[in-house]
C-alpha cells in the first residue's frame, strides 16, 4: 500500500477544488498501475466527491444547490456556528474510490475528482492510498 | 481483479434499477469467494445505492424524495439544466462496496443494490469489480 | 480477511451513536496493522458516518438538519411510514472505510466513527472487515 499525505489550500468558505491532477500524480508515483486509489478527507466540514469537471457552472451550481438543502437553521447549538457545514460533510461522504487500469484512473468521460470545501478558507489535507490488486 | 462492464438501459427520467442479481453474476463469474466487490457508475447524473428491495414503493418514494431534497432551482446556470441531477449524483455516491463471503453478497435481509438515474433515460455503464482477500 | 459481527442496540427514534471504539477493538482483534477497515451496516434506515466526535451538539446537530432536510412527506406511499428514513440511510450511506496504519485508525483530529439510527430503537448489526495491504 502506497500512502501520501497532500496539502489543500481553499480559497472560499465554499468551494469544488479539482483534485484529479493531484490523484494521478499519486498513483504515477506509487508505481501501482492495477488497483485502486482511495481518497480520504480527515475533516469533519469538508468531503470528497467525484463529478463533472468540464463546464464550471457545474462545480458553481453543486455548491449552490447544497446550501439550499443544508441551510444555516436557527435551532442549531454547535458553538462553532458550522453545523450545516458538518452536514454537508456527512451528505457527500469524506472518501471515494476509484480502480486504477494499466496505471490510469478508471473515471467516466465527465468525471473528474472534486475536494468539497464548506467551511473555508483553510489549509487542509487529503490523503490519497494505492493498493495493488 | 476482476473487472466487468456492464450496459445498463434506464427507461425513465429518473429511475431506480434493481441490479442485484447483476452483481451477484458477475461474482460468480469471477470465481472469487471471498473478498469485496465494487460497483461503480462512470456517469454524473446518476448513481448507486443499496436500500430496501421488497416494496417497490420504497424506491418510488425515494425518488420522490430526492426531487424533494434537490428540485430544479432557476439560480443553477449550468446550461445542459440538470444540475439539479448532478447534486442528486454526488449527494448519493457513484460507488458501492459488498462483502464477499462463500461465493455470497453479504447483504442485510432487505437490502438490494440499486442503479439510480436521475436524467434519463439513457444507455449507461457500470463498472463492477471483485477483488480477492 | 478479518470480520467481526457486533450488536448495537439503539435507543431513541433518531440516533447517532459512536462506535470508534468498537473499531479500534476489532482492528486490534484481527492483528491486522497496515490496511483498511471498512464498517458496512446491513439495514435500511440506518447508516454509518463519520464526523466530529468532541462536541455533543454536532451529532444532535446533524440529526436535526438531516429530519430537515429529509422530512415525512405525505405522499409517501410505503406502508410502514418510514420513507424518509430510508432516504437518510441513502443520503448517509451504509458503509464507511478507513485506514489502518501501524495498528491504528487513520482518522483526523477530530473525527469519530457513528452508527447511525433513523427509525428506532432497534436491535441492529454492524459488519466490521478488516484488510491487510
Amino acid at each position: 500500500m502506497f500512502v501520501k499525505k497532500v496539502d489543500v489550500t481553499t480559497h472560499h468558505h465554499d468551494e469544488l477544488l479539482d483534485i484529479t491532477h493531484l490523484v494521478q500524480i499519486a498513483v504515477a508515483e506509487s508505481g501501482i498501475t492495477s488497483g485502486r486509489v482511495q481518497l480520504f478527507v480527515p475533516h469533519t466540514t469538508a468531503a470528497v466527491t467525484i463529478n463533472e469537471n468540464a463546464d464550471p457552472d457545474v462545480p458553481r451550481d453543486i455548491l449552490l444547490g447544497l446550501q439550499h438543502i443544508s441551510p444555516v437553521l436557527s435551532q442549531y447549538r454547535h458553538g462553532e456556528g458550522n453545523s450545516h457545514a458538518h452536514i454537508k460533510s456527512s451528505l457527500i461522504g469524506c472518501s471515494e474510490e476509484v480502480l486504477v487500469q494499466d496505471g490510469a484512473l478508471l473515471l467516466g468521460t465527465w468525471q473528474g475528482i472534486w475536494f468539497c470545501e464548506f467551511d473555508g478558507p483553510r489549509s487542509r489535507r487529503l490523503i490519497i492510498s494505492v493498493m495493488q490488486g
